[in-house]
């Protein structure tokens, strides 16, 4: 992936911007030493680094307005900063970036529970919002693989989801209000402890911006009050077509499981030989998960199960108790780590309608042979959110390239499902130049033009989300 | 509320408009006479009226751009108008306007049972959305009071919500995404049938914008399946503040009932002699509804009931039949009909956090007797989407302004406790001026900078949403 040469004056004028910076912030709150700053020098996309100007670590969002502000007056491009789990390449900083990093943003605001809501510091990690709130029996929906790491301002960024969306929605939906710093330093509120807003909806329009618009500092949050209980039910199939009908099935019937989760042969593969958790050897495996009180789950498994049955599964094993249930889970939350058993993965994100589960995956299965890249398929199938996993060798000299090149023909394939190029990793530099295979000239316009409001210097996360040749002349003219 | 004067070299131009209009429209979609343009000379805000230019009907999305590049090219204002059914005032001509009207995009264009999703003109109304899949045991989850008559293209404009929103979420939960034409014709298609956006959320902007980014022709539509019932349970307290307490709970308790519908004793007194709905006298009255399988509706029913009880209901009425269940919602149902009956009135529209309802309550009273207007209050409580009725006498001298004056402090009042000037009416004209007491005046220019994107010449939907001061000097510059 391309990325733009750094700005060569910034990059000599370090001293003096880091002097500012210093001038303004508490002293411990500006890394600027190289062998520090290199702990900033990639996010979760790790095959690709590059070393920040500095570091910053505000306490406040004070401190967030005066950063910035230094940045503005002195033309410094600004890469925000969650916990640094970004798939995409979101957090991947420039050679002549200041990182604002939320880490330290991680109070506790304000708890509701009348109003079912919490507000939080930005840095706070997706798990400890709802560590906050679950012994008054409350938590957190969204539920992102990393939420022990994760921050709240990184799943802002991404729009982020989870294995359990399906039934309480992406971060969007559970998302009711922000604190946000513009570039210049101004801080705005957007949105609040309330349904709707007066005018336009920005709200919607910051939460998946990816750091182009400003940095969030607080957010305030819908918690929902913790379920009774849970219980998965594990589906064997020896087709895919026949898994992805059963799922379209289940969604049409009107039972809303909290998550549907799809396993093809080669994840079942990798993960049994992994984990060792006594799956079969079939085609394609669903768990599906519902929530409730003992006798909702009885009903709303029933209804499932007759579902199931009518398409003739291989497979077809209840829980009876929490010890099953976390066997049924323990090979599909394995199925990252037994792909990096067996060598290096890139996983990709794109999402589709839900009927085109079976058109894509046969697809999928056969760009893999042309490709000659093993691919398997793991993902949230209820709402249509695939993770293909490509396996290859980073140390073979052009796999990285081949591995790159067959992530871009199946997120294509998605935007051609009518589907979109992400559903919950975002853009960041992975996607970049495949937005305009998604988007015509002039919407990538209008998404440009809103920037424009926000960062008119386009100094926010540089050289992510727009392809660098359609945003090319806005960067030279803000330079 | 005053309206800025046309511009005089339109008006005077009207003929010119018109036939330039008629070049690249059907004969039968542009009308132009005086006598016709009078039914587009207000909406239901009805106390404000003026009379368009010329209204046009257009039957396509091409028809649509052929619209607004004409009036794109003559500096036309341009007013979009769904079916007319705002409070607000959203669709309030100028007499410089050209109304363009959504009533003929009213095609089902794609059904897709698997995915849940359907694709329809923006003009069709909203009952004949659920109208086109009810065969197959679906319907479309958002339900304004409106929804016989209202076109989505209005419901996407306000973000409308209804009764039934607390479970299924309002407009922007369910819309997927648009097809929009810019103000100078171009064609730009926004979201899809999948989760999550590329890039920046432009869908979650467009959605409640109130048309002053463009206009929406086509709309994807999360449609859900039917539940197998419903029943309410009706329940009387001898009080606001412990009816708002009894939502509190329910709501934290993790049942989540459709609808939980708050009726004050004005509203009751009121409905009660009009609809003789047999409800108690009593200070204020819960409807909660429920749905699901028989079983689920006598789980949930239950925790209700236990928590309805806790709270020592003067009346606790259960429904075991249709015709109960009928008799339980007649009151509410007829509660816009019963205070019509008494007068004039302003329908308001706030919204706030759930546990300000009680302050809340007890403040609009306050401020009814101060200002010696009746005001009635029956609203959406589960999800703090106030609708206090101001009753008052049109024809008195300066009861029209009083009551303004009135509905001003109440909103102003929301916005104190944590909320919002509008829950699912939107600005309109009628809140216009309050958005500088929501917004401070650098939120209010970010607003403005994003429509100066998608509308750079301020030609659509002229003199609503922001406050005509603030909007001055852009409007000024445009023309």
């Amino acid at each position: 992936m391309e990325m733009p040469a750094p700005n060569a004056s910034i990059v000599a004028g370090k001293d003096r911007i880091v002097a500012r910076l210093r001038a303004v912030l508490p002293q411990d709150a500006v890394i600027s030493d190289p062998a520090e700053t290199r702990a900033y020098e990639c996010d979760a996309l790790a095959a690709y680094r590059c070393a920040p100007l500095a570091a910053v670590l505000p306490r406040s969002t004070e401190e967030v307005a005066a950063t910035l502000k230094v940045c503005h007056e002195m033309g410094v491009p600004v890469v925000p900063r969650g916990a640094g789990t970004s798939l995409a390449g979101g957090a991947l900083p420039t050679a002549d970036c200041v990182i604002l990093g939320t880490a330290r943003l991680t109070e506790v605001i304000e708890t509701d529970l009348d109003s079912r809501i919490i507000r939080v510091g930005a840095g706070r990690t997706n798990l400890a919002v709802t560590g906050a709130v679950e012994e008054h029996g409350f938590f957190y929906a969204p539920d992102p693989s990393s939420q022990l790491a994760c921050a709240i301002s990184g799943n802002i960024a991404m729009n982020s989801g989870g294995a359990h969306c399906l039934k309480y929605g992406v971060t969007t939906n559970n998302l009711l209000g922000v604190t946000m710093v513009l570039m210049d330093g101004t801080v705005t509120e957007i949105g609040g402890a309330h349904l709707d807003a007066g005018g336009l909806d920005l709200l919607g329009l910051i939460c998946g911006s990816e750091g182009q618009l400003g940095v969030v500092t607080e957010a305030t949050l819908r918690i929902l009050r913790k379920p009774e209980g849970a219980r998965p039910v594990l589906i064997g199939y020896d087709s895919n077509e026949v898994a992805g009908a059963c799922v379209s099935d289940i969604i049409k019937a009107g039972v809303l499981p909290v998550a549907i989760e799809f396993m093809d042969r080669p994840i079942i593969r990798a993960t049994e030989e992994y984990a060792h958790a006594g799956y079969p050897d079939c085609e394609a495996l669903l768990i599906v998960e519902v929530e409730g009180s003992p006798a909702e789950i009885d009903e709303q498994l029933e209804i499932i199960l007759e579902i199931a049955r009518r398409h003739d599964p291989v497979e077809l094993r209840q829980s009876a108790s929490t010890d099953e249930s976390a066997r049924i889970w323990l090979g599909r939350k394995s199925a990252f780590g037994a792909m990096g058993q067996m060598g290096d993965y890139m996983c990709l994100d794109g999402t589709i309608p839900v009927s085109q589960l079976p058109f894509v995956l046969r697809r999928i299965g056969e760009l893999s042979e042309e490709f000659g890249l093993m691919v398997g398929n793991v993902f949230h199938a209820g709402d249509g959110n695939m993770h293909p996993l490509i396996l290859y060798d980073a140390n073979t000299p052009g796999q990285q390239d081949l591995c790159e090149a067959l992530g871009a023909e199946i997120l294509k394939l998605c935007v051609e499902a009518g589907g979109c190029l992400t559903g919950e990793h975002g853009v960041g530099i992975e996607k970049r130049d495949l937005m305009s295979y998604q988007y015509a000239p002039e919407d990538l316009e209008i998404q440009m033009a809103v920037k424009d409001v926000f960062d008119p210097g386009w100094l926010l996360n540089p050289a992510k989300v727009f392809p660098l040749d359609v945003s090319g002349a806005r960067r030279m003219a803000a330079e």
